[in-house]
């Protein structure tokens, strides 16, 4: 299983938490990856752990002002980068175009989406993983192996049938090692977290908790 | 074969297209659609020529100021709907809600793509139809039927692989009989067109000259 | 005064609330107009109704599939148009460009913007008039003119200030006569609502009672 | 004069242009910025040299995946921003909440703007600077202060007409000292260049040449 820890804008303290990621992913043998601001990926490589990008444009070297180039992410120490979060959704030309900018640089990916139906069309674009996240359920303290076993299934049974090579991962509300062990039950081979780490009064905790039924 | 008639935002003589549109359609047999401005879809459909609209909102009725609601158009007259037009690109989650809204509201679907790639991730979306249009001849001279063959071959198959019951029509630079030809021979169900038909000093030979090949 | 009836993309009755605001307009003496979905445009206008679009599009003629074009808006019968309401957010180049593209097509034109600055910066680009609406009382029971009557006269205050030929409109919460006086009094030249009439069960009740001060 | 180097996404070596940017800068006397991708802003700080972002979100700390959060921007080192690039155009709402957002953290604005109406309602909204650059200029080999006086003393003007707090620098095809003059002398307190320095092939000749007549 891969724990992908997504720091969204949090106020939380970057450097810590990427250090308490390596650190929980080294002791537990688990793949463990943390994803920041782009402004912050220097400093989260630094701390050694994997380090992946929110985000990056469908554009190539060039004139484009304020983008993300997937070049740039890389340079900073960025290994992946999602692509099409709930939060930061892109038009389908855009999600195919940003998917060839992490080719060029390097970068594994993963095409977040909100249903079944649109798993499989963001396996069609050929992306490493693909990532369901039911938005109802993102934030919320239920999480979607849970509350919604059927669409982990549904999501994955979609991405083989367009393409069997693409990974599946779920997201929203993942915060025990419960929900992982779910999770992986229905087919994930990994999950996205987010508040449950970065909000946590103990992220050491939070992830030790989290690996645990994998250690 | 399905020829749809884009008009875009030309300055041309939306009535006077739609009347044409419809007498060639019964005189030829082939089924001819003409898609004008959401404003005038009213006015194109008193003609009694097969009405779509350009583009649907992925909304429900609600507080959607400025949106292109699908029950709208279809009150308007509308039969069906082109989605995610290079022109009006669309979020992928917004194809997805604008076909759930034009499903709704009754609507025939064709979603636009511009590679084989977004093809199949269109496809896996459910809609009537999807449609292959290479942005790099839209509004050219030459074909894609012509220019590109293997594009619209690798789109069928692109379809086909994910859901065989979408038709795919192609579009970009389409404007002769031996297009529409070729389109048919490469596995397309139709074809889109605007300028050859809007812009014409005479539509009513450019569709003439159009489906002649089909009569 | 000036009302705005915005019907959104309500599962209203568009072509009886027209009717109806034309004949309480006619008998109160109180200019009222309606601005319906861009497809029921005809429609509305139809009824004799003065009848505004919700949006128009920063584009000429040309190859815009999905856009709306102000040309067409204006031929289905729009007299004016709102731009930049807080359901449908323009980029700033995109006002200006929409103001010039309502100007060739000879619509009046209402900006909207939701705090005073905005309020400036919109009626630096030469409107007709600008268009106050707090996001946090759009839809609400309460009317910016009782909440928060500074919001208002700020407003008025900042538009002066860059154009004082820029007339000041107020929205959100507006349901009644009370709402429409004061208003007034705070230097609106004219009111937008929307479900207070648009959702009402007796929408002429609605707009008798709104314009009942002014009669 | 305030000289702001932006690198957009330029395949440049970031590092060895700011080092330059410092060092010319400090033998000149005069103050010169450089705006790298946010991914790079911590490498460029590092050398030292004035630090801008090319762009932050109108966000505050929260669940904003794939957002440039201006708190993440000032702790990688930046010194202030650009916001509303003629490359990534911000709707108006957004630029006022791209303000608010830089003002919180401490980052100095220049908004940008393509005429001198945009450049009036972007001093509405109380930045530092507005700069503006005609599209039809950006990356060519005309500078605007050469090409299109008038529009720099109209923007100057339409600033002043609002705010005379607010300083006005221009852009679009600066190259030379003489440019920077020229733009001086139009009431501009800067100027915005970007290819003329980064895709030069001796940057230190380039800035070195731009910043003479000002030694």
């Amino acid at each position: 299983m891969f724990v992908l820890v997504n720091l969204k804008a949090y106020a939380a303290d970057a450097v810590g938490i990427a250090t308490t990621a390596r650190e929980v992913s080294e002791e537990s043998g688990v793949r463990i990856a943390v994803a920041p601001q782009a402004a912050r990926l220097a400093a989260v490589a630094d701390t050694g752990v994997e380090t992946w990008a929110q985000h990056v444009s469908p554009v190539e070297h060039g004139s484009h002002t304020g983008s993300t180039l997937a070049e740039a992410a890389a340079m900073a120490g960025a290994d992946g980068t999602l692509i099409n979060h709930s939060e930061r959704r892109l038009r389908l030309a855009d999600i195919d175009g940003a998917l060839d900018a992490a080719e060029r640089a390097e970068l594994e990916t993963i095409v977040c989406a909100n249903n079944p139906a649109q798993v499989g069309a963001a396996a069609a674009l050929g992306p490493d993983a693909v990532a369901v996240e039911p938005p109802e359920l993102i934030g919320g303290d239920v999480s979607v192996s849970q509350a919604d076993p059927d669409i982990v299934e549904d999501a994955v049974a979609a991405a083989e049938a367009v393409d069997d090579s693409v990974d599946v991962l779920c997201g929203a509300g993942i915060s025990s090692g419960e929900d992982l062990d779910a999770a992986g039950e229905l087919g994930a081979e990994g999950v996205l977290l987010a508040s449950g780490v970065a909000k946590a009064d103990d992220p050491r905790a939070a992830l030790a908790d989290l690996v645990e039924p994998l250690s």
